[in-house]
């Protein structure tokens, strides 16, 4: 058995999870979830039904891991040797900008996708505020450095460069400089393009 | 100068942070946020113009904190003597509740509260799914465990424990069982009721 067993569907988050299994380079086993019939073991490990949904055979037990943003911040630490820790210097803008996508972009991008954007007297109640000021909040940082945390990508650039590169790709988040010159180094990982080439070629599959 | 700047207010968000500073046992100058006329050292830390943010004054310059969640792991990162840092093996439960806290859960809670609920069909799209299964999943593990990462108290409960405690408070949040438990136990600790006797006497001195 692989150290993991990966709960996965190829188009979904999952692929932010199988991204970050490849840059750990950690040896798993994949379980491809069908909707609507999803298996039981997958529930009983994460009862929100959802992937991607990890689970770790650690010598002391098996560790369940949901949350696309937690599996990656967990592979960095099971897997110091990949190199993808912060260093004590880039620990703030590791941890702010990995909260950052998860929150308030992820909030942002939702809300505005299912149409449910909140009025100017509800956005102090809304922890994004609003779609404008949550994307220039990132496109300020990310005018200024390469990765999130400076010159050196770490795993918050797995989650925070899914962000970004699914914003653009499906047309949620706007095609700032800053944006589109980040999604163009998130690509270039080597990395990035094994699990992307996995992904696709399963989409491919479910598509004949 | 303390070794961090602390923008906040009472009533706000900021709440959690304060706690994690008396945990962690930091050493904090407040600085109170007046929401018409905002600091412009604050609105430099954080364009985004909310609290808590903060601000660590490290012997390498300083280094911006913000999003509540991120606020409460760097803090332990930064104060490992205060022994809020997950073990191996705690490490999964950290990540994924904390994670699913400032996710799913804060997403059920404001989508109910602006009542931007997603329809049935929407619910694929949305991170939390929907509200029940949001609060079921999170009932189910605080049903089994003590702390969020089993019998002992870490950085996660501050966050976790704080999403729980203010939502059974504002009446966000059903009053299950392992919730009720749980915010009991959170507001036993120590540093909780020090870390709120500040908030609520500036709360009451504002209210004069």
């Amino acid at each position: 058995m692989a150290d993991y067993t990966f709960f996965t569907n190829p188009m979904s988050r999952g692929q932010i999870a199988r991204w970050a299994l490849h840059e750990a380079g950690a040896d798993y086993d994949q379980v491809l979830v069908d909707w609507k019939d999803k298996p039981a073991a997958f529930l009983a490990a994460n009862p929100m039904g959802k992937v991607p949904t990890l689970i770790h055979h650690a010598e002391d037990g098996d560790r369940v891991v949901t949350e696309a943003a937690a599996i990656c911040l967990y592979l960095a630490e099971m897997h110091p040797e990949a190199g993808l820790l912060p260093n004590d210097s880039e620990m703030a803008d590791y941890y702010r900008w990995t909260f950052f996508a998860s929150g308030p972009v992820e909030q942002a991008i939702t809300s505005r996708s299912l149409r449910f954007e909140p009025t100017p007297e509800q956005e102090a109640m809304a922890g994004w505020g609003n779609f404008d000021r949550t994307m220039d909040a990132l496109e300020a940082h990310l005018d200024n450095v390469r990765w999130v945390c400076g010159d050196r990508f770490t795993m918050a650039d797995v989650y925070v460069g899914s962000s970004v590169d699914w914003g653009l790709n499906f047309g949620v988040m706007p095609p700032r400089r800053a944006f589109v010159g980040y999604a163009e180094r998130v690509q270039s990982r080597r990395a990035y393009k094994a699990a992307k080439a996995v992904d696709n070629a399963l989409i491919a599959e479910m598509r004949k």
